[in-house]
């Protein structure tokens, strides 16, 4: 027992993870810390009992001293280092997005299919929420009959000024694409993107998007992606079925009365709203890397297959209509 | 067809269903109207197609021009009006109290008694708001099993200068006391009322307090009456069962997600919250009116027995401990 | 004060609007029944205290007994009954549609256009629904900022054989038309329809459809159309605003806690659902009527345009892809 | 870092606690058991890494190889393991009820007094629930004014055959007496308990009871204790406040649309309802014996004083009325 870590990236995601993972469940820790910003690994190293910084990301991936990798830095960054653990044979999570091409996500896919074995975790967090855990429970348990629609909004309070158009489909909506494909356990097919009246909080940034996906049995998800929407965080999703519907509930854990409503209280952000859901998307990673078990959550094809329909919607969004999402087979290491 | 109605006392809640009962169902129309202020009866019957401003209550009462009369006065002045209109003969809807004594609500009950037949109505308006009607169809429809507790609250955004301790039972928890009565059809046997700490919204008035009624068959039922408690009007009610439970649903129609929260809003007053019950208790008056049928809503002996356990709740409230409700044989004509 | 009036179709439609309408508000009365089916006709008119079987519409509407006309008969026969009120200079309700094409609709615009007086409104209740009056009400106020989206769902349990594709569109959806254009106070100038996975609890039947539509302004609302979802009849609508959303809250009056869930009731059908909705638009028109205005309500130009938008959907159901609207201006009696 | 933990008494809970601790974080361990059942605790020593089956309780309790411990067992027993823990100076976490009388659990607050140092935490749960927690923010932070009162219910599906109405007090409402005094931050000081209709599903148990108790400074909480609700497990509880009120929310992730009604299911049982708020307890724990702290969580002197309140209501329920609790001064240990 125990899991000793390297993390590569250091930043906000990045001492998240560390938080979790150092003195976490099995005895984990991390033992390595890597970032393109050599100062800031030091000051994390030195908090943490049994971290030291190394030079870089690729010497922390073949340290001896690190039994599985946390990559955790800047997109561009996550193919190399996934593909270095690869070659290395170790255990990897990697946050989302595997990386930042649907081509590099395909070298990644191939370098693991050659290497004959599953090592790669995509940091999908919605598969480990308990209310999405609940909602595909309800859902593949019947309790709806078939699923034939999906009604599902991605809100941010606020977005910074960086935040482009495609960013709301590559880092935003990218995260009910693959809810939408391990929700309903199949491919998305097509993809189209609307651009509803904008908001004036975002300046020029076109916002809100509505995109609508249509799942291989014909399953339709209407998705809205807003990143300006002041109010707080929110992920909302409602599956209709044959008989009948189920939708996340409000997360609030509490009902206030005052001043003239009763309120729940909606999260600021993300890390409000799906803490508990990275706690347990780790520790269940941890448990499977302790076991020596392949991946049980989103692995290489995941992040690839997400990959590539974001970049068919990105397509409608640029040129609009309807893409349909050109995937090939699914090699046997995924089945 | 046509309704002609008197109206004695045009203050707020006169003027109120003055506006639900001229032109309203059937053909009911205002012909009459008194007030203990003669300018105000002016003023108000001025502003009718079809009402006349008459010199006194009594004279109302016995005017030819009258099929029926509401009495909306002064709570003092209940008693000798609700007497005329037995002695007169005619349909009479009295606001509550039916009068401010058990002696004179019994006074009512005896002269309705004599008279040999039913005519009094009294305004206990919960019995007509459809969430407290859903609320009954459920207890009643076994789908709780056999009611054994309720948990009740009343609670006024605020109360005017002159409210006292009493008033929180006698008129502010008399709604609750036929509220029970009705919801488990059977008669409260004691009542305790306990002094919690005390809000300093109230100044000097003992606020809140939560009383304890006990049903003939054991159903205890608890009750938070709160006058001061600003951020809205609230009436709130479970009633607990041997299967299940049943509780009044916020009665929102919209759910608001603005500024950290999802919510929605609370009535500001009692006006706000029971305006369907009092147009559904009015028409349904109106409609047992021209019928010709005895009121089908709370009688003499509602307004009489509610009286009864609100003395035995004051007498508990000035002297503490447990007060029986002593209250005689039901006459022939209210069973 | 009084309103005769007479009532063209006494179907299950028409006679829940003679429920309402006689002994009504403002001393309304049925005096006259019409309908296709003459013992039908005769029965109605046999259980009304004042009410004459006539033989035809035609004849009832210009029959010197009625003051005002309610056309609730069969769809085809709208556009005669509503062009002979026009004729007659009398007041009319029709029920919805306003008749069955657009081109119908266009001529009784365009009659009433030439008499220059309104006298035609047409039975969209969705506008006269306390909930959808408070959507409104938060959209108008600034609650969630400019809107930009709207998300409908309108569900029917269930739906009889003779059901088709198309009256998802002409008989269903055409509440969402009109009450877009209300709720937003601008038309609709596109629409799309998709098709889903089709339930297999329809037979033959497409169900549901997802629909979208694009205002003038560019708010874009998706709209669910499902007609056999079982669970019972609900109609769902959130609008996201630039600061916030509203939506419809659940209508159940009490929450029940019985067999392992928290739950309220879903309304069975439109009649439960709605039942208030047709209380305040008869009694809104019927105080219209007597106080000698034109209908406040939805006219003859909204029942116009929302054929015109129904046909664009029914265009792109039948043919696929974006169907703009074509509506001309609107005339200067409308504005 | 790494905590070697014994567990004494491996039922149900003891094995729930197991799993949690063993492989948990900060490299927690279960290095060994016992149990008076020496076959079970063999059996379940058997199934994790690195624990033996010890003979006795006390044997765990001085072996070298357990640095912390964890009592499980039997209530009668929990008193002599506690003291022997703190004998051997080794922090121990107890279960609830700290022990089974209030002479017991005082002995065991002068033998930690004696020690002069804090070793003793009481498994007290709900402390640890997040509900829990948000609604103590919200009344400490501010946003319900000053409490006043206090709602609360406490509902099992069922009970054993053996269970017995002082068990309603001592073993359920237990809980809400540690959760009132921590959320309020002060002692209960009086309690009365009132018997209401019961239920036909307990047999010949008093159930449900309505317990009122009263905090020093006034705040009155009235609790239903109702132990065969059979619907599910559920835990309310609302605080009224002088300007608001907080509640907690319904625990339901997900909101089903199916059979004529949106429902939210209930937990069946205290384990599937509280399971996040133990994992937090036991991580907690962990975390402060690894620091070499003194507990945060509820010590000896809350188990002491839960007891006594608890006595103080067991008179009621047996003698009626209400009942002062007589709590002596609060050591200088615990302040």
């Amino acid at each position: 027992m125990g899991l000793d870590v390297g993390v590569i990236g250091v930043g906000m995601i990045g001492q998240e993870h560390i938080r979790r993972l150092d003195g976490g469940p099995r005895g984990s820790r991390v033992v390595a810390v890597a970032d393109a910003d050599a100062e800031r690994a030091a000051t994390v190293a030195a908090q943490l009992p049994a971290a030291k910084a190394l030079p870089s990301g690729e010497e922390l991936i073949v340290s001896d001293a690190v039994d599985a990798v946390v990559v955790t830095s800047w997109g561009p960054t996550h193919e190399p280092y996934v593909l270095a653990c690869i070659a290395a044979g170790k255990p990897v999570f990697c946050e989302k997005p595997l990386a930042t091409t649907q081509e590099a996500c395909r070298r990644i896919v191939d370098a693991e299919v050659a290497a004959g074995r599953r090592l790669v975790q995509v940091g999908f967090n919605r598969r480990y929420d308990p209310a999405h855990r609940a909602l595909k429970l309800a859902v593949d348990g019947g309790a709806i009959g078939a699923p034939l629609l999906a009604h599902c909004a991605h809100r941010n309070a606020s977005v910074p000024a960086h935040y482009t158009r495609d960013m709301s489909i590559a880092d935003t909506a990218i995260h009910e694409i693959d809810e939408l494909r391990w929700l309903f356990g199949q491919e998305i097919v097509a993809a189209q993107v609307f651009t509803p009246r904008r908001s004036s909080r975002g300046g020029e940034l076109q916002d809100p998007l509505l995109v609508l996906f249509e799942l291989a049995d014909g399953v339709l998800a209407d998705v809205e992606v807003s990143v300006n929407v002041h109010y707080g965080y929110e992920i909302r999703c409602e599956v209709s079925g044959e008989t009948g519907t189920v939708e996340l509930a409000d997360s609030a854990p509490v009902r206030l009365r005052r001043e003239g409503a009763v309120a729940g209280l909606v999260p600021a952000d993300w890390r409000e709203r799906f803490a508990l859901s990275y706690d347990v998307e780790l520790r269940e990673w941890v448990d499977t890397v302790v076991a020596g078990s392949p991946p049980q959550g989103p692995g290489a094809w995941d992040g690839y297959a997400a990959q590539v329909v974001s970049d068919a919607a990105l397509q409608s969004l640029h040129s609009g209509g309807r893409v349909a999402v050109e995937l090939p087979a699914r090699p046997e290491l995924y089945r």
